[in-house]
């Protein structure tokens, strides 16, 4: 069998993870990573070949898919619209306030030499977008909530080490027990931001730092701490690897609704992961198979994880899918 | 906006919570059930011309998709493959066993008259099926598991009300919270039946009939409980009206699995439903939206709840849907 043919755009945490996940699927193979860093100082967890960002173009014919594993912030809404007029493309962009604009510059460019772009897939958005939508549609009467973690948030965990006096730190946003609770017993309840999450900090001070004024600096940070119940421990570096050098991340997505006749209905999902970027890569390398599939017959375009039948994303045959999973 | 217009075929608990359930959802309208009994004897729980089913043909043109509520056993494959070839069909065929014969007699019937059949819709198969597919696919180094209940198996009660000797009767499947307990840890345990569910029997005996006779013959009774633990009440007949009229059920699908580097990961889906009919019904009528969209983009044949994108089930539109859910 021809297996799937994958590249990888930048090699950080979720490259990695791209490259470890391609490995657990016998129809899938990483032909090359792509870097803008010196390509002979990555090191590679598993043996591939390491090529310059600019030789993406020799590669065109010898790669069926893309997986970008840039940052939301400046990376992807450059390279996706570039990239896809190469190849396939699959990334997780992940800045919600701009999917609108960021679907109709992949779609267009997408669309002009024949490719499909697929973004925003991972977890969040992605398996939690899919609970949302596919609860939302089979239960009219209800409400949808999400909750995040326990786990590590990179975006609060730099916002903390911008504080002066912060040497290091590690954020963990914590859903409010007692709220899922409220949630799961059918109450239906209106939650403000403060009564869904804590934030709870684990902060390396500078020796002789003022504790008492980064911790106020910390808890009074607009946007990322003012309107949570936050907690901040000051701990030692040694502390911080020992304990706190893990990706762990996860959630839940809630629906609670209620038929015409007043029968109440509750669906839940959940994920617990000890890796965030190994299982959103996990998750980024079985929609390069439904990209792959999708593209053989014909689909071009930006997509998302709700234009994708779930049969694409099986590696088993539409026949086995049946016997075995329906 | 022109509503989309279902048929209901079969007015039993099913039938029902079709029609409740569309009731809740706005871009859709009940025009007709049709039935084998006398069409007067049918009372419906909200307004609603009821006919005899042989005057389905006249609704061609008055009807995009027929929701079929017969049963899997000797309605289903009867009637799909005969209505399927006058209108798009949603069913819930759940024997697992038949699964592939049924496919391949509904999409050549569905293809003769370029319908879409759609079977095996509802929580499991369903839901569930998405649940594994999915799962499967996200994580490929792993195990999946589904549990069901608490909740009432009609098919269990129907076979102790077959004993001699029993009036009525009413059987819970209940999952082994030590079992979860062991998947959710990570453990990847290889469980027996006998490890995974237990079951629960309440039983209102005929007056001076042998207890201890009927309840021997319910635990041995081989398929529906000799390889489960079993336990049996006798109870009055009020009581079970009382305490056992309802038909909740629900369950809980988990994979568990790790990445190359062993981080460990697990994914789980449930459900609590204090009517499973009632669910069913909701997820039917979100599958009809399904069939009358992609019958309108050209498609045809049989589909199962894995050809279908998530896209078509949202009442919301795609733009909205991206905004609102991704």
């Amino acid at each position: 069998m021809q297996k799937i043919r994958l590249g990888i755009v930048g090699y950080g945490n979720l490259g990695r993870g791209v490259q470890l996940a391609a490995a657990q699927n016998n129809d899938m193979e990483v032909a090359a990573v792509f870097t803008r860093r010196d390509p002979s100082a990555v090191k590679t967890v598993l043996p591939v070949r390491v090529e310059k960002y600019e030789a993406m173009k020799d590669y065109v014919g010898k790669i069926d898919v893309m997986i970008l594993c840039g940052g939301s912030a400046t990376d992807l809404p450059v390279q996706s619209a570039e990239i896809v007029q190469l190849f396939n493309t699959v990334d997780s962009f992940d800045t919600h306030a701009k999917i609108p604009e960021y679907f109709e510059a992949l779609d267009a460019a997408a669309k002009k030499t024949g490719h499909i772009g697929a973004m925003s897939i991972g977890w969040d958005p992605g398996l939690f977008s899919l609970a949302r939508i596919y609860f939302g549609a089979a239960l009219a009467d209800g409400n949808t909530y999400t909750f995040w973690g326990k786990g590590v948030s990179q975006g609060h965990s730099d916002a903390i080490r911008r504080v002066a006096g912060v040497k290091d730190a590690r954020q963990y946003t914590v859903p409010v027990e007692s709220a899922l609770e409220r949630v799961r017993n059918g109450e239906n309840p209106q939650l403000s931001t403060r009564e869904k999450h804590t934030r709870e900090c684990f902060v390396v001070a500078e020796e002789g730092a003022d504790l008492k004024r980064i911790e106020k600096e910390i808890k009074e940070m607009p946007n990322y701490f003012a309107d949570y119940d936050t907690t901040v421990h000051f701990i030692s570096e040694e502390e911080l690897q020992k304990n706190h050098s893990g990706i762990p991340h996860g959630g839940f997505v809630l629906r609670s609704g209620k038929s015409e006749t007043d029968s109440k209905f509750l669906m839940e999902f959940s994920l617990k992961l000890d890796s965030n970027p190994e299982f959103t890569s996990s998750v980024l390398v079985a929609y390069a198979r439904g990209v792959y599939r999708m593209h053989k017959e014909g689909k071009t375009g930006a997509v998302t994880v709700f234009d994708i039948a779930p049969k694409y994303l099986s590696p088993l045959d539409e026949g086995e899918q049946r016997k075995q999973l329906l």
